[in-house]
């Protein structure tokens, strides 16, 4: 592939990855990126995305730190090794139209409720307000299942577990077990309102839990 | 209605945007906005009041993002739609001439708590020197009760229930189950001072609580 | 008394002023003042100390909300209301030449500990590295007893335990039930390694018992 | 030795110490050097190494607050003293000419987590996406046993049982109870990415145990 044209728009990677670059730094500052983890991206076109290259300080970003893959997780037009991951991104981006932006954070919240609720394969979170911060809920009166999968370093495994899931039932989101969430959303503004919401309802279920206040634990 | 003559003071409503962007994204930065949730206004005359559009990032507001509604919620001079909950702040106007500002949030302190109390519909505070912090408490040895109401979809039902607690005794703040804390006052200090307070005094009591120093839970 | 010619050097007040405004910023944004409590002062000379002006945001100070008091707690030059508490400052002054900064905060640590210890009226902390922050000691085979005083808004009485306090040990600190810590030092950055290492040691003490890993308590 | 040709490095020294400031200054912002604690190094050359002056506020670090010691801990070129536990940097360096940078810190998790494992002389961590962070691990079904050792002021006998533990096995870090971590790498990408995860894993099995989801504690 010649260099002077690459396969995707160039001002609209440009624009992505200052997007990018300014929410990550924000997610960094409030610790849910610790020791390099975690990885983002964004749908570039029908065929690209833009994600986040392997291992950097999600604190201090270049706009150099975000590459393009393909959907089948091949680096276009770069030397850099995108996040091992990759494949967590694109098998969503390829499933649905709508997806615009995927956000992969490991706060401690996120990682400590993977590990409490890994073996019952799910949490439960009813009753809040702020389940209307996902899109198409529109009341309290509503209950939601956040998955938690097992970890696994094998990619094709994971993705399969989490196609298995998005066939059974909609979903913004979803725990990997002493890892951390995935989230997404039509677009950044949407991703992040999905992401700090399911942190949010975790928190929310860690402290009535230390505090007491959930039976049968 | 001319537009070029809204029926209240543009230079006030202008200052007030500024003094709400400012404080707003102050309590975003604490994290007491998640997800884009939480509400806030300022009293602009006597049948006018100042309030954020709903569904705007807290962290991110600009002055587009305050609009004015009068004191049966409805918009003014604006084609943004304010908060669902914009009846909770104008019924406060509406009854008391003295309060100017109204700040409604969503810190984990605040939703824990009021899950954790929903069932009692209250819960007491006392012996804290932070007591004085509410207007009109001059010692420590106060007690104050800090209601909990069930939280509702229907504007009208909560409006009522909070009138019905106004008619009962005087407060500065009350918290919706699963949901978070309203909080007000004369003006933007003396609300943030209140809701300080409120999360504050909160804090402290979940934390004895999480020490097992609270019998009878 | 002439406004020209104050009893007091106006240039290092004014340092002294800076210095203050600095450091209650930031112990400010680490959230230990809340809902505009808590009070700080420098040492002037041997008849006086400027002191923060009661009531104000301690987030958002200026150079006029600081005054000066003599060692009876008397505003000098200023109309000003100087904190309530202000004899919790002076009798520290006029008993010990070589106390020259006094910070009280409210932290959520401080206020905990001292409800959780103030029917045992101390709090014992050993066994810490950090113990060699206060001055005079060189090593954490050492034991310090926090003592918790009841609070009262007579601040003769709170004045007389103090100083019975005093009179039978050395100390850098101390609590008062619901209300806050009292620490000091020389100068400011003595006084303020005194207060963090009070807030992280009883940090400490309060997670270990959160932990269970405190008998008997 | 003549002050105009010091034995190591100048323009390297500063370059260290800007790198470290910069570190530092984010490390005391997340509240991890309490009370003016805690201490940081940089390799320098094959001899030298840079260290943080004892006794300074590590939020507010100066180019002046790192200096120059040998390999035995003596200052070179310099009247400051040296932070205490500069043996414990220096022998790492001796031994391991892989080590860039050591980093030492009091943040609350270390501490509590010191004490609450002292006993057991170690904690283990396993299952956790995060072991990745540790240069070497390539996967989370991996174990570390994070070493406690009891506290000394004594530094040869601190640095003996260091010794004594990396002649047993390879390892990026230690606690010492009721005192810190140490922690290192490479670079001081590769420390503060050990430091971070350290402090991540602690966390994580903390709250676990706030969670009762830890038996045999």
């Amino acid at each position: 592939m010649s260099t002077s044209t690459p396969p995707y728009d160039g001002h609209r990677l440009r624009e992505l990855a200052g997007e990018l670059i300014v929410n990550i730094r924000e997610l960094a500052q409030a610790g849910w990126t610790p020791a390099t983890s975690s990885n983002f991206s964004r749908r570039l076109d029908d065929r690209h995305a833009a994600i986040t290259v392997s291992g950097r300080d999600k604190g201090r970003l270049k706009e150099d730190d975000i590459m393009v893959v393909d959907f089948d997780g091949a680096a276009v037009g770069s030397d850099h090794r995108p996040s091992a991951e990759t494949l967590l991104h694109t098998q969503l981006y390829r499933r649905f139209a709508e997806v615009g932006c995927i956000l992969h954070t490991h706060s401690p919240n996120q990682t400590v409720a993977s590990r409490l609720f890994a073996g019952a394969g799910r949490i439960r979170i009813e009753g809040y307000e702020l389940l209307k911060a996902f899109a198409g809920n529109a009341t309290h009166e509503a209950a939601i299942d956040i998955p938690v999968l097992p970890n696994s370093q094998h990619m094709p495994t994971l993705a399969a577990q989490v196609d298995a899931l998005l066939d059974a039932q909609p979903m913004w989101g979803y725990l990997i077990d002493g890892h951390g969430l995935y989230a997404w959303g039509r677009d950044m503004a949407e991703a992040r309102r999905h992401l700090e919401a399911f942190d949010f309802l975790l928190h929310c279920e860690l402290e009535l839990r230390r505090l007491g206040a959930r039976a049968g634990m």
